[in-house]
């Protein structure tokens, strides 16, 4: 296969340093960085080699959306406005019992599209017919942590934990690079204790991490307090749930113990920023969760909650919230561009992503700065957290192949996708 | 001149009624729309008009940027993640007292394609060097409500209000309809109380409007307490500020009687989500300014702390931050959209804006929704406030022109613009 080099890149690189390379050239062998640095170090294309002009390009590493529900496309702009548990007992439960697996197929093209043409490159889902979700994937070429949803609540829950188990040794077996099992275990209050004890030996055992919600609103914790005596966090911690690396997606109603056993436990936080602000939840001290070692990454949830699957989005909006309270300086940019990236990768364990440097796995987005709203010139990080929009991404690159280019998606066709999920809609929906 | 027939859009009115209209057709005659409504209802083109096929694509009244202080792209990135006054005081002002005419000349120009690009049709800026601001608006085919600062503590003030005066005056002569004079006392702790009144007695007999800041932080609260013993909003309507059209921005701090005077006094307030987070202002209670009658309308303000300029950003926001307090039903979908199209052109005073309605004037933007993240199909507003960007915008129209087609800009030269904002940036910063 030959090599890829990207020339003449502003790279930022979510090194440990922050470092930011002016006319940088990334080369790229096989799925891996082998070099990243300036153009006189670099060695030179041989024959046969693509070379792609990044000038006026700003090069950084893929975004991670670390926590989404990909299918919930379906639903994006059909239920707005209520409350969680409505929203979800009321609407979304009673319509999602009606999704087939070809329903979730084309709704998981359409959410891998939209996250494409916005620079995600990893994803990290929890959903139904988890087999048409890896289909996606697989031929999509996108990369993507997948958990089938385990409900313990629900009749022939068993029976629905037997197939996780079977699902995920089937991506083990088929050693899919850009394929990683989780386990999803709803959250505490739908699964209950046996249950969640099974799914965490199964993990231990299949060296898998674990996906699922905490602590997402103050119902939760009250409903946790009034069964188990504990909050959700120190009771799943009692449990042992931590004892398996754990992706928790919310934690919006830490106690300060709490967050200490989060930093203790190294578990990895998604930060739901629009679906928390969207669904009345609250708001997670991302700040002191930060300053206690916590790993923050981001996620867009689903798009019934968001509105979208665009973590540039989710970036501004993490960077904005926490000033709310009066201190304009919780959140810098760095750091919500942080969690964006390097932050994401580490949430979901995965130390080979969310950084541009030699040995690292290529994903890679190429973003036009040469725009209005990207001017003046050099000052790449406050505009890539405050002003850039996904719309200006140019060129996404998965575990070293081109999937966009240009804004031209490579590997999907969405005119066809469009259609089938506009099908679905109207079937499920009506309308 | 030839009219301009808009067919097959589907119109989101913001007419009284809410409507929206499928295949619609749009007729624009001179500066105006004369007819809206079925293709089967509408005049037929005659020979020589313009016909544009709008298939696919969302018709909507100009979006209204209904506060903002447009030169501040130049601030762009410079400073972030800093309170209010130290941004003010140690960054923002030392470093405008070096702006030339150029200066801001250029960068409203980059403002003004930024604006259009994200379908804003009318802003309303308050600025220095209003003159460059002025022939920027000019030439791109914008409309703008202008008011140069008053800064009343200042050295020399009585001279800026004079020529604020002859500005006015100048603009009324001009009779452009794109540019609606203002006067922009900068706010109650700038501008002392017999400069104020001297501004509401000009604006009176003039017959124009006033455009200040008003309630925007705790502090100010605290500092008009000490002083006149009054909170900001009702100081200055004892000072009579209210018996002329008034525009506040922020008012972040009402108190309940504030709220009642801001309703009873009709004052158009511009609310500015973005700016308010990002500086640690505090919420504005927009449902409660909405419950009470309040006009409201939507703003960037300017560049430095947002970091864009683009109200369908705001849109989104709105409907999220006011959530956060637990209400997911506060700030609907269809009130965000009310805010940042008809709210702001009421907020303005400018009546004949902000709706798609025979009658009113030409200013039309027309989104493509043929994209994912607009997929499924069929959901509107939803989709209008919670997953659209800018960037989405596809045609903008002001006055009856058309200014922008395909994402390309007709009257502005967005390289030369970027190139010489730039240089200003290199000599003004140093980098």
């Amino acid at each position: 296969m030959p090599d890829l080099h990207l020339q003449h890149a502003c790279a930022v690189t979510l090194d440990d340093q922050f470092r930011l390379i002016d006319d940088a050239t990334i080369v790229v062998s096989d799925a891996r960085i082998v070099y990243i640095g300036t153009a006189a170090g670099a060695p030179a294309p041989r024959p046969g080699d693509r070379v792609i002009d990044a000038t006026g390009k700003v090069a950084l590493p893929g975004l991670i959306n670390a926590h989404t529900h990909l299918a919930m496309t379906l639903f994006r702009g059909a239920v707005d406005d209520l409350p969680l548990k409505a929203w979800l007992e009321e609407k979304i439960w009673p319509a999602e019992v009606h999704f087939t697996p070809e329903d979730v197929y084309w709704a998981s093209r359409l959410g891998i599209a939209e996250m494409l043409r916005a620079g995600v490159t990893t994803f990290s889902d929890m959903y139904w017919h988890v087999e048409a979700v890896a289909d996606a994937v697989r031929e999509s070429g996108i990369r993507a942590c997948l958990s089938g949803v385990v409900i313990g609540v629900l009749p022939g829950a068993d029976a629905i934990l037997d197939r996780a188990i079977e699902r995920v040794k089937g991506f083990i077996d088929e050693g899919n690079p850009r394929i990683i099992p989780f386990f999803g275990p709803h959250a505490p209050y739908t699964v209950p204790e046996p249950m969640l004890r099974r799914i965490i030996e199964a993990a231990a055992e299949l060296g898998v991490g674990i996906n699922t919600h905490l602590s997402e609103t103050p119902d939760e914790v009250a409903q946790s307090l009034q069964i188990s005596g504990m909050t959700p966090i120190a009771y799943v911690n009692q449990v042992g749930l931590f004892s398996v690396p754990t992706t928790a997606a919310h934690c919006v109603h830490p106690t300060e113990e709490e967050v200490g056993i989060l930093a203790g436990q190294r578990v990895g936080v998604v930060h739901c920023a629009s679906s928390n602000m969207k669904l009345g939840s609250g708001i997670a001290p991302v700040p002191a969760l930060l300053n206690a070692g916590v790993t923050v990454g981001l996620g867009t949830d689903g798009a019934g909650s968001n509105n979208t699957l665009d973590i540039m989005r989710e970036m501004r909006l993490t960077a904005l919230l926490h000033k709310v309270g009066g201190d304009p300086t919780a959140v810098s940019a760095p750091q919500a561009l942080h969690m964006a990236t390097r932050g994401g990768a580490l949430a979901l364990n995965l130390p080979d992503l969310g950084a541009l440097e030699a040995g690292t796995l290529a994903d890679i987005i190429l973003l036009d700065f040469d725009k209005p709203h990207l001017t003046p010139a050099g000052r790449v990080v406050s505009d890539l957290v405050y002003a850039a929009y996904g719309s200006d991404v140019d060129t996404v690159i998965v575990h070293g192949q081109v999937l966009m280019e240009g804004r031209k998606l490579l590997t999907l066709d969405e005119e066809r996708i469009r259609a089938k999920v506009n099908e679905s809609a109207r079937r499920l929906f009506g309308s």
